[in-house]
């Protein structure tokens, strides 16, 4: 078997994540398995999803309609903007970082 | 410190992998730290980066203009790309799966 990088599982971490909260392992999650993965697997960088109006705020932003199960796609947008507002931070240091996030 | 999750872990990992791969800490990177990143770091899910001509259709994919720097947003289209595929395999498969990828 091939040895794997860090960013190659990385990728696999956020696919198989998705994949994982879905109970029927269907292609959309239902609103309540996204929250569950939002809690137990997001908390630090998506604030907000324990209350009903921070919940309704975020599927908004990741373009999720009213009743819609929530896509892959959906949820790529969310890392997205999560990642692209991380890699904002790292860029703004002048002094060379230790690449270090979290 | 907080506790943080293998999905903001993983998060972290795309976005710091990135930026450790610019000699100078810039925004973009130079074809050849981004070729170094493909070769140590995505050569099981990006193949081809080894011959020019795989290395150019690798950057038309990615949106990069001749000569252009690679930004954040250019690497995160290959990794959608490369995420999406993956969730397309784990979504075809019609059994119970082990949500292991690699």
């Amino acid at each position: 078997m091939a040895q794997f990088s860090d960013l190659e599982k990385a990728i696999n971490t956020l696919v198989s994540q998705f994949h994982a909260a879905s109970a029927n392992n269907g292609p959309t999650l239902k609103t309540d398995e996204f929250k569950g993965l939002l809690s137990s697997q997001l908390a630090n960088v998506v604030p907000g999803s324990s209350s009903e109006q921070g919940m309704g705020e975020i599927l908004r932003k990741m373009g999720v309609g009213d009743g819609e199960g929530i896509s892959f796609k959906h949820f790529w947008n969310l890392i997205q903007s999560v990642a692209t507002s991380q890699h904002s931070v790292l860029s703004a240091q002048t002094s060379k970082c230790s690449c270090i996030l979290l």
